[in-house]
């Protein structure tokens, strides 16, 4: 097996190598006068090759240079091609909001599949059943509950609540909270009907006094962290952090986050942001073992 | 049939429709905070619907908001999409030109099939080869004699030469030529082998004191059009005209072409630009006619 690194994902793609002992190949990249890319394998391969993609911004670029990855490396020699897609893009387009819209997560899984991939593997994607739907391959797509509890233990917070800041987050919140052997709950939006304000309370758990943690799949503008971390200082809890998967940190989002009152916030590297010091690594190499390619 | 425009070709699917008798649909487009495309079809459609698409730069977003207007239109109930992409990005990496390259016109193509095209039409792409090699659905490629031929006649030039840029271009010179009535013949290069430089002659057609208009698929940088002009009027042409499909023009172009001693630059409109002056929608129009749909 052979690790290649497309070249916005070198740092989690080496780190995947590692864990695996595998060797890594770094995908070289050129661009043309009118702008077209070309990438490269730097050698021949053989067997099975994963190959590192992660979709964030500028997104279309990304996903071409991992669509002329995969076709780079059939040519190369790989029997297959393993797509590791740490961030997918278009992932919350998975279903068609407003008539006339598209599914636009359809057309990105679509295009790695004809690409040639045998197998995808994609971490917290906004939602699973995606794949499941717009896919004819194999594909895993890991939660990395492990990760994010082991950040959540290193922070040495003594009285722990993890806060979901939607009812759909629940299930992070609680794999991690189950972890770390924490209460957890979600956050619950309310608008008052007086004067319009939109407060966000846990449903039911008690924050006063206690260390919040907030887990979330995406900090895009970090709105949705700064009203959760807002409430719960506002009902009384000591402290407030924020963890995510993936930090796109649209510009201004960490100026948000923590002009809210978060102690810290961390991300995962799927996408590199100067908070992402939690690694998937360990549970993108599980998974790479588990399809037994 | 509905024409649907995506938003950086409307100029010429307006055209096609018009010429079709057909309405004309724009695609809405908006962009999400972290760069997320969304397009959208502003009403039901029935039918077969065409949706015009080029793939000038910005190549990769041009390219998803095709695919996503294709899956927008399967889902506001077109019965079947003919996609129009009047200028292929990617055409010309048609094969690995070097060990551990990708096909890329592959990865483009398989996006357009997987995306759920029923049918391709396209515009004097690099190697139409690589259509039949890479598509499963029907295709058809046009070459734009007769509006290149019109801009000729245009011209009004008494002792007309045609010529291309290289032997791969001939097809090109000699369609337009034949329609106009006039020699053609190839540019061949030629390097000084005392001095190293490079100069470019027709292969036999002899030049002196006469008009000469060169035709090309692609004026990108505009270097080989240069070279081909400066050199036609050293062998003593009365005039340069040059004419292209698809022109990119990357920035200092048209510079580098009017410095060469160029009299007029043309372009046909598969890529707005300020010399798209020549319409490729007729022709467009008849392919889509031919297609039976």
């Amino acid at each position: 097996m052979v690790v290649v690194a497309t070249p916005f994902s070198c740092g989690l793609a080496a780190r995947v190598a590692r864990r695996l002992g595998e060797e890594l190949l770094l995908l070289e990249r050129r661009v043309f006068p009118d702008g077209e890319l070309c990438v490269r394998i730097p050698s021949r391969v053989s067997g099975t090759a994963v190959i590192v993609g992660s979709l964030y911004p500028p997104q279309e670029r990304r996903l071409l240079e991992l669509l002329l990855g995969i076709e780079a490396l059939r040519g190369a020699g790989a029997s297959e091609v393993v797509a590791v897609v740490p961030y997918l893009a278009y992932a919350r387009q998975d279903k068609r909001f407003r008539e006339g819209e598209p599914v636009s997560v359809k057309i990105v899984l679509k295009s790695i599949e004809a690409a040639g991939a045998c197998a995808l593997v994609t971490v917290d994607v906004h939602n699973p059943k995606s794949l499941d739907e717009w896919l004819a391959i194999p594909h895993v797509n890991i939660v990395p509950y492990k990760a994010f509890a082991e950040y959540v233990k290193g922070l040495g917070l003594s009285s722990l609540a993890v806060l979901a800041p939607d009812k759909g987050a629940l299930h992070r919140a609680e794999g991690v909270a189950r972890l770390v052997g924490a209460e957890f709950d979600y956050v619950e939006k309310r608008r008052d009907r007086v004067t319009g304000e939109v407060t966000a309370l846990p449903k039911e758990l008690e924050v006063e006094g206690r260390d919040v943690v907030i887990v979330d799949d995406i900090i895009s503008t970090g709105g949705t962290i700064a009203l959760a971390a807002k409430c719960a200082l506002e009902a009384g809890a000591k402290s407030v952090y924020a963890a995510c998967t993936h930090a796109l940190l649209v510009e201004g989002a960490l100026d948000r986050i923590y002009a809210a009152g978060v102690s810290d916030a961390a991300a995962t590297d799927t996408v590199p942001s100067p908070i992402s010091k939690i690694s998937v690594a360990e549970e993108l190499a599980e998974a790479l073992l588990k399809l037994g390619l």
